[in-house]
């Protein structure tokens, strides 16, 4: 597999941070959010960028491994789930039409689920054709066969290319019970950890038996790859429908010259698992959240990313990405409107 | 002195938890900001409470203890900025544009400022009658007289109660070059700290000489007033005008039943000064920004505070509370259009 990145355009971000220097402000007193306008200025060839249009894409799939009681919600959550989305009443719906941006819920291998049919405005259902197969449980066999992997990879990546108009900034959601397990599997074996246990949290609210129950189903999920050094390998053996999806998604957007805004543990194991393939997609990543469990800070550290956000969400769905859409938002916007000390006639530091 | 508040009801605030509990997403799963609408309702007596209308109100003035070197900037960008908040070119004067919030900024004693007329809608400019009143050097003398500051809070308390139309959420902000420093001596006599100079940092930019200077005047400062315990007292001996208008903002929001959205090292520090005077002020304080600066976060735990974001922000202007407005409309968003369990036939968790 190849990644093409459309080349940043170094002038443009360096003529943003030129005109940072020039608002009428102490430097560096807008922190953190200072260092979003060069990245989307490379990235569009303008210095003074948007971070609209934006799009929210959301992979829905079931998994096998849920059979060894690692979650306190049923399979049948994540079919009724996508049915939420499409009528609009699950977090990330309400978000995404709060900021007016499109949402496209996937089915790429949801148990049962129906063809939902969309009626809302901004919002697509669509089913990958792939999403019949049959997927592995982790704990004693592959997730997907190279050939799933591949269309899983390839059918979401198509999806993110082929939308319409410029796309600037993509959201990237998931909905799977059981999938804070498959991806902890996944980001221990990229941690390369002794112990791949240390990377299971409660999800979103294992009890004590089921935490031991998600840490025995990882360590005999990561045991059976042990010895497997390639990224993508391990997100196909390991990973599930959704997070090759997810990473196919992210390689979609990336050769669009989208910015992408990572979010969530699940969506954070897949970005290691696309850095480590390909480590130039690192710099076009935004982070927008840091959860409090110890498995989402290892990959955050791992990816070097300091997150927009702290708020002690454990939702997923791209929840937390829609959250720091607006203080992107607001960062861009402060950007591009904001004076400068010659146009307000501010006096400058004394120096 | 006295604050009257309007009783908080109850009964909605209940009725918004024993939705939030129904809401398909897993109990907790949307952290901090799980705690906004239950204060949200109680203040609006509506179990699906909003954060509109909002209002900022930033108030400016200059300080006599700028003469001492406590600042890299000359005291004239407090009346440059106040030119460029009318204008629209400061930060703060993009986001309330940006989200639609009205802005009111107050000359409450700038050196030599101009009346200036402002023509953007949402945006008022106006000047206290008392602004031309002397200010003192803190080093050496009380900030305020008892009538000034009366004048002061009365002044910016009126004010708030008197803008038209329902108010549920108040931000507030300031400008005034020399404040960081002010508001230092001010935390650090409210805490009763051994070395006032511990609550001192570099605000918008100080050097290594600047940063002795601020120490300097604040330990003189806190020094001349020692044994003055009454917070409001230390508010007008050592705060400057613009505090003073702060606190008084403060109490005409709270008297009126809105939430106060807190921001910032000076904000901050007037809220400890109103919670400290009326403890039943806190509960109806929301906290915008943790500041990287050891002073602001000295203030907040005493607070009990937790804020909504920490940005590495270090502007003022009540930059982090617009900021944080985007959470706050968000989570309430989320609290009033996510469909129920029931609503969108979604299995609850397995008990």
């Amino acid at each position: 597999m190849k990644l093409h990145l459309p080349a940043l355009d170094p002038e443009a971000a360096g003529r943003s941070r030129v005109r940072d220097a020039q608002l009428t402000k102490p430097p560096g007193s807008l922190g953190l959010l200072e260092s979003l306008p060069p990245l989307f200025a490379g990235l569009q060839g303008n210095d003074i960028p948007t971070a609209r249009p934006a799009a929210l894409f959301l992979f829905g799939a079931d998994h096998p491994a849920t059979k060894h009681g690692i979650s306190p919600y049923p399979s049948a959550v994540t079919q009724a789930m996508m049915g939420n989305f499409v009528r609009g009443g699950a977090a990330a719906a309400v978000l995404a039409e709060h900021h007016r941006i499109p949402l496209t819920v996937v089915d790429v291998g949801v148990d049962g689920s129906p063809d939902f049919h969309s009626t809302r405005s901004g919002l697509t259902f669509v089913q990958s054709p792939h999403r019949r197969r049959p997927a592995g449980d982790i704990r004693h066999e592959d997730a997907q066969t190279p050939d799933d992997f591949g269309c899983s990879v390839e059918y979401a990546r198509s999806l993110v290319l082929g939308a319409e108009g410029p796309l600037h900034l993509t959201l990237l959601g998931e909905m799977g019970i059981g999938n804070t397990t498959v991806a902890a599997a996944v980001g221990a074996s990229l941690l390369g950890l002794d112990d791949p246990g240390q990377l299971v949290g409660r999800g979103t609210g294992a009890d004590d038996a089921m935490l031991e129950a998600k840490r025995a189903v990882v360590r005999d999920a990561c045991r059976r790859v042990s010895g497997e050094k390639d990224p993508l390998e391990l997100l196909r053996r390991l990973g599930g429908r959704e997070l090759a999806s997810l990473a196919g998604a992210m390689l979609g957007a990336l050769e669009r010259g989208s910015a992408v805004l990572v979010d969530g543990f699940i969506v954070t194991t897949v970005a290691l698992a696309v850095v480590r393939a390909f480590p130039a997609a690192r710099s076009r990543l935004l982070f927008a959240h840091s959860g409090d469990e110890h498995g989402h800070r290892a990959l955050l550290a791992a990816l070097d990313a300091r997150p927009l956000l702290a708020l002690g969400l454990r939702l997923g769905e791209g929840s937390g990405a829609l959250l720091a859409f607006a203080l992107v938002e607001q960062a861009l916007a402060l950007h591009g409107r904001m004076a400068t000390f010659a146009e307000a006639a501010v006096p400058d530091r004394e120096r």
